[in-house]
C-alpha cells in the first residue's frame, strides 16, 4: 500500500518534468527472497586459517606494496609497473601461466593456476585506480599508511578498497592454501585489466585472447569489500552498463569565436560557445535535471522479472536506504523519494550525469572574455535492456534535431549491464561462506554502478559475483580506506582471507 | 532603406527568441557628423619633437621597464611593485605630489604637476594587467621583447597596449616638454589605479581623496592606442558599464551532495548541482544565447539622442564592421547581422556573457563522479540608462522566481556607462591633433567595452576621452603587442609622443 502511494505521488511529480517520463514498474513485494534456504558453510580448514593468523603482518605488507604503486589509468601514471607487479605475484605464487596481455591501451595480466581440479574459478581483477587530488587527503594517497577509523585500523590509499586490498587479500588466501595444503581445491584463471576506471575499453581484447579457455570456467568472482560500516554484507548480482562521452561546443559556421577567446564586450554581437553548450545540455534533461528528455531513451528497459521482484522484496525488508543518504550528506533524494522507490531508480532508471565541465577563465577574480570553446564530461548508466550504442545514437540524434549538429560528441566508454541469477552454485557458495562468518548477506539484485561484467555473464555465459568480507570506503573520493584490523563490527584482514579460503573449498565441493 | 530592411529582418528573427526582445531603435542617418568642421592643429613644437627623436631608445626602454614588471591584479602578482614604479616615475619627472593612495584593494597612485597654468588636464591611468597563460605566448608575457609584426617592430608583453605602452609614452612626452621648454602648458592631475581589470571596485576611493581638486580640472584623457592595423584612428566618446558576478550551485536542502562529490552512479537518485547551474543559467537567455530573458532587463536603455544619431550616421559611413569580424576569426555575428545593426547592438544592447565555467573532473580521460558544486563567472555590459545595482537585483529576482533561490550570486564588480559630448574643447583638441598627423579619426559614439569613466563624466562632470596615436592588439588575449617602430601605416613611438606633446599645447590654447 505504501509503495502504491509513493508511486502515485511520483507520477504526479513527473507531470512537471516535461514530455519524457522515467520508467516506473509495479513490483510484487509478496514473495520476498530469503537466504534462510542456504545453510552456513561447514567445512573446516583450521591449519590454513592458523597460517593466516601467523602471517598477518606479511600479508598486510603485501597489500601496502600494491597500494604504494600508483596506477592511475586516466593519466598513465605507474600503470605498466603495476601490471608487472601483479604478473610477478602470480609467478611467485606458482601460477603455471603469468603474462602481460598487450592491448590497444594499458596491458592486461593473465594468470592460470592448474590444480588438476574438476572445477575452475575465474577471478576478474582491475589493477588501475582513479585520479587523485593529493591536497584533499589526510594521508598521502600512495603512502598506504595505517590510520584509525571507527571500524578499526585501516590502510589509507587510492585503490585501498577499489580494488587492490580485496584482490591482494585473495592472493594471500591462495598463498596460504598452497603453503599448508600443498594444492588448491579449484583451478584459477585470473584476468586483470588496467583500464576499469576508463570504462574498460580494451578488456574485450583480453577476453579474446583466452576466450576458449575461459568458457571452461564454472563461475567468476571479483574480490570486493562486501561489508558496510556496521558489518552488514551485501551480495550484488548485477551492475548497470555505462556510456561516457565529452560534449564540446566551439565557434564555427554557426557563429562565435573560432580560434581563440575574444574580449567579453563583444558578446553584444558574437555568439557564445559556452552558452551553446549549456543550451545543448539543457535539452537533454528535464528542468529538475532528473528525467532524460532524449526521445525514446527509456525504451527497452527490461521490466522486473519474477526473480528480481522476489529479490527486491527481500532486499527492501533488510536494507535501510536512508542510511546511504545520510552517509553521503544528502538531505533528500530526487523527488523526495525513499524506500523501494529509491531501489527502483537505482536498478531500472537510465541516468544522465555531468562528471565535469569547463570553459574560459576559472581562476580568481575578474577576467572578461568570451571563450571560444566549452566542454562537458558526461555519463549515462544503463539498466538491463538498453544498448549502449543505441543510447549514444539517440543522444546524438537529439542534439542534431535541436540544431546542435556542431556540438561534438567524443565517446570514451560504452558497455551494457550484467546480471547473474541467485539460483546458481556460485551464489549459493558465497552465501554459505558469508553466513559461516555471521555476515549473512543482503542480496542486492543490481547496483547502480558499472563494471564490464557483461563480458562474463553475456559473452562467456558464466555466473559472476563480487565477493569478499571486509569494509572499505572512499572509492572515487579522497581518503579511501580498507580496514585490516577490525574494531569488532567488520571483518579484519585475517577473516577476509579465511573467507576466500573457504569460498574456494565450498565452490569446489558444491 | 537598407537599414530599415535589416531592422525588419531582425525583428522577425527575434520572434523566435522567447518573450524578451532586445531594444531596437530607429536611427536617423540623414545628418552624419563630420570632422571636417575641426581644422588640423597648427602649433609648432619643433625642438621638443627633435628631443623625442634623439631620445627614442631610452624612451622605448622606459616602456619596457613598465611592461617587465608584472602587475596582475586578479592574482595579486607584482601589483604593489608596479604602483611604486609609477609613483617613482612621477617623482623623477618633477611632480610636486607623487604618492600611493591606499584603498580596500590594490593601491592607487596620485600625481600632481603644478605648471602654474590656467588649464588643468586630468589623466586616468590603470597600472594593472590581465592574467596570462604563458604557454600560449610566442614570447614570454613579461619579457617585453621586440618582435616583428606586419605593422612594424613592436613590444610583446602583457599590458603592452592595455595600457602600459600608451601611458608611459605620455610620460615620455611630458619629460620631453620639460627638458626643452622648461615648463608644461597645462597642470597635470594623474590618478592611476591597480584594479581596472577587476572592474575598478575601489577606484571611487581614490576619487574620494582628491575630489575637490579633480573638479577643478578641465578635461580627462586616458592614454590609448587609437589606431587600427591600417593606421585609422578612432575617437571613442563613451563606454558601457559592467556587472560581473559568480553563480554557484551546491547541494543543499533542495537535494544533491552537500559535502563532497559522490560516485556518479548515484545520479539515479541524487540531484546534480551541475545540472542545476546549467538550468539556472539557461533561464537567463534565449535558446540562441543572445537575448536576455530576465524580465525588464532591457527597460531604461536610453534611446539614441540626436547627437548620437548624427555620430552613428557619420561612423557607419567610415567604418567597415566586417573587418572586426574577420580579425576575430568569426564567421557570422549574431543573427547574421552586419553594418549599422552591429553598431546598434554594440552601443545599445545589454549583454549576458559567461567568462568562465567549472565543475567536477576536468582532467584527461574518464572519472565518474557527481560533483557537489558548479560555478560560472558571468558579466553583463550595460548601456547608458541601465543602473548596475538594478540589473543585479533583476537577475537575482529572476533566479528566485524560477526556483533557484539556492544558487548563490557573488558580485565582483558593478559600475554604469559613461558618455562625453563631441561638442567640447577637449574633443575638438584631440581631433585637431589627430588630423595634424594625417590620422583623421573616426568618431565612435560609444564602444561595447567597459571602463570606470562614469567617475569623470557623471561624478566629476568632466569631458573624458581615450587619446593617443599608435597601434596595439591582444588586450585580454595572448601575444599582446604595442608597435614602436612603424612599417608605415601606423604611428611609431616618436609620433605617438609628439602627438601627446601637441595635445597638451592644443588643449592649453583652446
Amino acid at each position: 500500500m505504501k509503495f502504491l502511494l509513493a508511486l502515485a505521488l511520483c507520477s504526479s511529480a513527473l507531470a512537471f518534468a516535461g514530455e519524457s517520463v522515467r520508467p516506473k514498474y509495479e513490483i510484487d513485494l509478496s514473495n520476498p527472497y530469503s537466504t534462510d534456504s542456504v545453510p552456513a558453510y561447514a567445512g573446516v580448514h583450521a591449519s590454513v586459517h592458523a597460517y593466516i593468523d601467523d602471517r598477518l603482518d606479511a600479508h598486510t605488507a603485501a597489500l601496502q606494496r600494491w597500494m604504494r604503486q600508483p596506477s592511475i589509468s586516466a593519466q598513465n601514471v605507474g600503470v605498466r609497473d603495476m601490471a608487472e607487479m601483479v604478473r610477478g605475484d602470480f609467478e611467485a605464487l606458482g601460477f603455471a601461466e603469468a603474462e602481460l596481455v598487450e592491448t590497444r591501451g594499458h596491458p592486461g595480466v593473465w594468470g592460470y593456476y592448474d590444480a588438476g581440479a574438476e572445477k575452475t574459478l575465474m577471478v576478474y581483477m582491475m589493477y588501475d585506480v582513479q585520479p587523485v587530488d593529493p591536497e584533499d587527503w589526510r594521508s598521502p594517497p600512495f603512502k598506504a599508511a595505517i590510520v584509525d577509523t571507527p571500524q578499526g585500523r585501516a590502510i589509507m590509499a587510492r585503490g585501498a578498497t577499489n580494488q587492490k586490498g580485496p584482490q591482494r587479500a585473495l592472493l594471500n588466501a591462495v598463498e596460504s592454501i598452497l603453503a599448508v595444503d600443498g594444492e588448491l581445491p579449484v583451478n584459477l584463471m585470473i584476468t586483470a585489466e588496467g583500464e576499469e576506471e576508463l570504462g574498460s575499453p580494451n578488456y574485450p581484447e583480453i577476453i579474446d585472447t583466452y576466450e576458449a579457455r575461459l568458457r571452461q570456467a564454472d563461475g567468476v568472482i571479483f574480490p570486493m569489500s562486501g561489508q558496510d560500516a556496521q558489518g552488514q554484507a551485501s551480495l550484488v548480482l548485477g551492475v548497470k552498463g555505462i556510456i561516457y562521452w565529452e560534449l564540446e561546443a566551439r565557434g564555427g559556421a554557426w557563429g562565435g569565436p573560432v580560434e581563440a577567446e575574444i574580449h567579453g564586450s563583444y558578446k553584444a554581437i558574437a555568439d557564445s560557445p559556452v552558452l551553446r553548450l549549456i543550451k545543448a545540455i539543457s535539452t537533454l534533461v528535464s528542468d529538475d535535471g532528473n528525467t532524460i528528455e532524449v526521445p525514446g531513451y527509456y525504451n527497452g528497459v527490461r521490466p522486473p522479472t519474477a526473480e528480481e521482484q522476489s529479490l527486491i522484496a527481500g532486499y527492501v525488508q533488510k536494507e535501510n536506504l536512508a542510511t546511504l543518504r545520510e552517509l553521503f550528506g544528502i538531505e533528500r533524494w530526487i523527488d523526495g523519494m525513499e524506500g523501494v522507490d529509491v531501489l527502483h531508480e537505482l536498478i531500472y532508471t537510465p541516468t544522465m550525469n555531468i562528471d565535469g565541465l569547463w570553459a574560459g577563465y576559472t581562476g580568481e577574480g575578474v577576467k572578461t572574455i568570451l571563450p571560444h570553446m566549452a566542454t562537458a564530461k558526461m555519463d549515462s548508466r544503463l539498466p538491463i535492456g538498453i544498448d549502449p550504442d543505441e543510447a549514444l545514437a539517440k543522444i546524438r540524434a537529439h542534439l542534431d534535431a535541436n540544431g546542435f549538429e556542431d556540438v561534438a560528441m567524443n565517446v570514451l566508454a560504452a558497455y551494457p549491464a550484467s546480471q547473474t541469477s541467485v539460483d546458481t552454485d556460485l551464489v549459493r557458495s558465497a552465501i554459505a561462506v558469508y553466513k559461516r562468518y555471521g555476515a549473512t548477506p543482503i542480496v542486492n539484485p543490481r547496483i547502480a554502478g558499472s563494471a564490464p561484467f557483461y563480458q562474463f555473464t553475456e559473452r562467456l555465459g558464466l555466473p559472476m559475483i563480487p565477493f569478499g568480507l571486509g569494509h572499505g570506503r572512499g572509492a572515487h573520493a579522497p581518503n579511501e580506506v580498507y580496514v585490516v584490523d577490525s574494531a569488532g563490527q567488520v571483518a579484519g584482514l585475517a577473516e577476509i582471507e579465511k573467507a576466500y579460503v573457504d569460498l574456494l573449498y565450498a565452490f569446489a565441493a558444491d
